[in-house]
């Protein structure tokens, strides 16, 4: 059995290389002079709400830096997630397939459509999804018919995927872009994690029919709260932003017609403002998480009981999120270092609970996800904010 | 019948009492320095997103000014009510009573928990529900079973009201409240227009169980996108406030863990920022609004073909759009005036479409609306930005 107290003191040694701090943070909102400025701009425009010019321009400057042909700003990464599965027309009482070891948002976002999710198992070198065990499970439990893929045991449809780019880094997600043709099913990838990151040179949410984005304070750029879904697909645009702008018929601007259930979504001109601002920033960002990424790769290089996760060797990572895999750990001794270490301002953190192991969610169908219990008891994220090393 | 000519004049010859403008707007955003100054603190802070000690303290700031011993401040008005509905008990397939002449929100907050709207009319002096009318109808339509409310007709439990405060004014809300007593219906308030507004010098939004505020850009104060829930109830806060905040356990700071399905709703720091130094100015805001309130009077105190909507004699309302009737009025003559002035850079709009005219909403059950459909009809309302006699 590991010792935490060796685990603790090897995560304190590597701390050691970055600048001294009073409190190691996970994360931190990297703000100055230029976000004040753009918001005095947007306030002194007066459009600080969803119909704001603002809100546009962040979708444009979004679209020039991922790539991708169409973005719809929104509230939250969470409502852009909810939006996504309806757009690409995921029904009540289909299964969505989602990574058991996840954030709460993809199962939650299911359920509020109606739709079930189902939990899938996760790859422990790059914590996407483990497609070859996904492949044998579909094989197993689906049939085809009429070109929808059904689950046998329940009868249901399975009509879309949602793998998560977890920390920024990815599966290899044009494997996974073959399985999801060859089973028929949608693919929205959750890139609320990772933006910035790059899978063979192209922009990660930007290979599925949809991808998202968010912009939480925790992540490598924000707009206070915010998300944004991607697509190079018209109608799923199109669709998008109708929903999640209350679904209102535009026949003039006073007008008050509304085509079916719609959401109150639009990003606001205030937070867009800031999006603005922050993405100017982003290259500077991620020149620092790459550095703290190599720092901790360095750290943890002749460890015996510490290992880094490492990116995908096809990914490009913004390295949002640096964590380690202790070995031969539980949860028990993870708890305790986890502990130990946020007492003394080092803050860290674990693997979120597993989505089977949430109350809500014990009922809903999963496959072998012995992967995902091995990651959550051994794996521990580290300080990774840009302070470390700005 | 009326001409829209002599009413586009009457329309023109008021607004000449007002500061010269290029645009009447109905309404702006009432912005300055003090706004960029609060932002810009938050900014500094880095505390811009929805773990920020600016959305509690904009909480406070909105109890004080409200006399509502809890506040939750969240993304928009349509998320808070949302939260309300969940909060007081609402349950699916249950009925919730909505004036037909109102916003869509409360019809798709109602639709999103899976309860049905229930169409039911306004009184045209003042644009709240029709008491008297609703009385008879429900007296005719409904029996009380076990202390709930039964219709007799869908075998539906109606389990809660929700007045809308249409433009600052309201219905003789202690009067509904005794109706809501005896009928054993849950009262929230739809105050979403109402902020600044009093009942016998009591605020609105703080006599149902669970009032509703919005901070959207065309709102007395804005925040971009926002709204607030309102309650005296401390178990109705702790349900609400869990739920905004998805309904996480808060055992530590670094474990996910979730009782129920929850929402990512909780105001943002950024936009929390912006609504404090607006609080502190609605005060000046509401004093020009009485202003041009009281100028509107004047101005149509002779006309024949236009009346002024009162104010309730109980209600020191927000003026927040102040609206007229045009007498011996139909649709087309209403659009006739409306296009005409705006054509003139005189921005004024009809009250919303009626709730049973929208496409998805047709199918649920209402009573008689007589009067919406005669103030659908005949309403317009005018500019009233406080930049007019700002």
């Amino acid at each position: 059995m590991i010792s935490s107290k060796q685990c603790v003191k090897e995560i304190k040694q590597s701390l050691k290389l970055f600048n001294k701090k009073k409190k190691y943070l996970l994360h931190e909102p990297f703000l100055d002079k230029s976000d004040s400025t753009q918001i005095n701009k947007c306030i002194y425009s007066t459009f600080v709400s969803s119909v704001s010019g603002y809100t546009n321009i962040f979708e444009k400057e979004l679209s020039k830096f991922t790539g991708s042909k169409y973005v719809v700003a929104m509230v939250t990464g969470t409502a852009a997630i909810e939006i996504a599965l309806k757009s690409v027309g995921v029904k009540k009482d289909e299964e969505v397939l989602i990574p058991n070891a996840n954030y709460i948002a993809s199962a939650n976002s299911t359920l509020q459509i109606g739709a079930i999710p189902h939990f899938i198992d996760i790859d422990k070198s790059n914590l996407g999804i483990d497609i070859n065990k996904l492949s044998i499970y579909l094989k197993k439990i689906t049939l085809i018919k009429n070109g929808k893929l059904i689950n046998k045991k329940t009868k249901r449809i399975i009509s879309a995927i949602m793998p998560t780019h977890i920390f920024g880094n990815t599966c290899d997600v044009l494997k996974l872009l073959n399985l999801t043709k060859k089973f028929k099913i949608k693919i929205i990838e959750d890139s609320s994690e990772a933006l910035g990151s790059f899978y063979k040179n192209k922009h990660l949410g930007t290979f599925g029919k949809v991808g998202i984005l968010s912009f939480n304070g925790n992540k490598i750029m924000t707009t206070g709260a915010g998300g944004a879904l991607l697509t190079d697909d018209k109608k799923i645009f199109d669709k998008a932003l109708h929903l999640s702008k209350i679904s209102r018929k535009q026949n003039n601007y006073w007008e008050y017609d509304y085509s079916q259930l719609g959401h109150n979504y639009r990003m606001p001109g205030i937070n867009a403002a800031l999006g603005i601002s922050q993405l100017k920033k982003v290259k500077k960002i991620l020149k620092i998480k790459k550095k703290i990424y190599n720092i901790y790769t360095r750290a943890f290089k002749n460890s015996k009981n510490i290992s880094l996760i490492k990116e995908n060797k096809n990914c490009n990572s913004n390295n949002w999120l640096n964590s380690i895999y202790i070995s031969g750990c539980n949860l028990k001794i993870r708890n305790r270092i986890i502990n130990e270490l946020n007492k003394k301002n080092i803050f860290v953190r674990p693997l979120w609970k597993l989505m089977h192991k949430i109350s809500y969610l014990k009922k809903y169908p999963k496959m072998s996800i012995s992967n995902s219990i091995i990651v959550e008891k051994s794996l521990i994220s580290l300080p990774s904010s840009t302070n470390l090393k700005n």
